[in-house]
């Protein structure tokens, strides 16, 4: 099953897609979708559902990510021995965690905007686990019974923000408009092993990263485990799993970051494709 | 005005201090203390209500957490030089900026839970920021009028998940029972200057952390408006702000660490106190 949530920001309507490729509407069975949609229970009364029942929604909507109400997005770093090799890191003797701003996420295609005065944004695609019922202390043989499913994550990261300006992470990696989700979460039982999913990332049409689920340091069953054990996994927690070579940050001799104007595509097997324009800063009101 | 939630976990109803220190519930007004109920004009509007006309509540009930549906729980690391001296640490030259899980929030008063197999558990009382206005790119003039009010946090740590297991340092701060917040959350009008607040913590009856929040590396302002430079900060946030000298890490020759059977009590003038037992792993159901 593909859910996903379409419409104008803030206004998305639960979906999924069906099998022919349609958007079929979800309004009549859940009101959005929540983390409480994403539990056992639910998946298995909304994968009942006639979809041919469901209302057909025509044109191309704008997607939203494709779950509401993310209540933390965690990230793991250098989970690629080649890219902790490009980022002149050593290899992690355990996974790295980090945590993005859930402010950050918004949909698939929507634009990445360049934070005030940033030199060094980057993107990362990556492999977004979805958490379908609570964990705590999983063993990593019961890890994967608790993830609902998988999304495509960019995980836009600007590297000054990140390694230039002390402590950790957090700092470059929950910038607005950083945490592109989606087109749509596919169930677990849909993707079955998310250890062979092939990944890439193109900007401005050139191939950037090419790389494959099955060279992750630590695997997914692995990551819900660890992570479980420092801080409990609520449905619809998100944990993005790193990204493989191919970021701009280590492009030799030069790196290179994005820049207005700039176009990102990117894609996970099975999970569908991003593309964001980058855009300058802008002030909003509030 | 001193908002606070009371009942049992789960079942928090809204409601506020009086002048007399009789609790008033608030159930009429508002359905909880959440994100919405601490925007400038949601507050105004409480302020104007005439306390003798709420319930009065007697007896002893739990305090939640002040505020219901956190987004964002950040934490400021090394905010006081003689708290950086005694972690070995340099004084930092701009902020450093960390993220604990929002599972960890619980009561002022609630136990304080060891991790499994875990044997540095350590406590930190602190200042916390509530943001009561969507703050972005704020700078520091404006960075006040974005705070709706002021709780006590006990940031806990688990120093070596922190410090010895690689990467950032949220591994070590969001375990669950690690954010005890409030008794309540004073507002910012109440409590005028945030840095001159005194501040202490106890173990066992035994004064450990004794500061005062004149004396942090970066103010209130300053944290607000640097945070806003890389996440949007919304209503309900929270930013907790450093803790002063006198952690259990810092403690020489031999560092002391929490065990079961341990009382912590905690607070910061106009802003009232916590108290916590330590008690030992135990599974949960899930």
């Amino acid at each position: 099953m593909k859910l996903l949530r379409y419409g104008p920001v803030g206004q998305e309507k639960p979906a999924l897609l069906d099998a022919t490729g349609t958007i079929r509407d979800l309004s009549a069975h859940v009101g959005d979708i929540t983390p409480d949609v994403l539990t056992p229970v639910s998946l298995a009364r909304l994968s009942g559902i006639d979809t041919s029942t469901l209302p057909a929604i025509g044109g191309t909507p704008r997607y939203g990510a494709p779950v509401s109400g993310v209540g933390k997005f965690i990230a793991i770093g250098l989970n690629f021995s080649d890219h902790a090799a490009e980022s002149n890191m050593p290899i992690p003797s355990e996974p790295i965690v980090f945590m993005k701003a859930t402010t950050c996420i918004q949909g698939p295609n929507d634009d990445v905007m360049i934070p005030k005065d940033s030199k060094k944004t980057d993107w990362e695609v990556e492999l977004g686990v979805v958490i379908g019922s609570t964990a705590r202390y999983v063993d990593e043989a019961n890890a994967l019974a608790h993830v609902a499913g998988y999304v495509v994550v960019n995980d836009v990261s600007e590297r000054e923000y990140q390694l230039e300006r002390g402590g950790s992470w957090d700092k470059g990696k929950g910038c607005d408009t950083f945490g592109p989700i989606g087109p749509w979460l596919v169930t677990a039982d849909e993707v079955g092993n998310p250890q062979d999913l092939s990944m890439w990332l193109d900007v401005n049409g050139q191939r950037m990263q090419t790389g494959n689920t099955r060279t992750m340091i630590f695997g997914v069953a692995k990551l819900v485990s660890y992570c479980s054990r420092f801080m409990t996994l609520a449905p619809g927690d998100i944990i993005t799993t790193g990204t493989p070579p191919g970021v701009g940050m280590g492009i030799k001799p030069t790196p290179m970051f994005l820049k207005a104007g700039d176009r990102m595509q990117l894609g996970i097997a099975k999970l569908g494709e991003q593309q964001q324009s980058v855009i300058a800063y802008r002030s909003a009101n509030n």
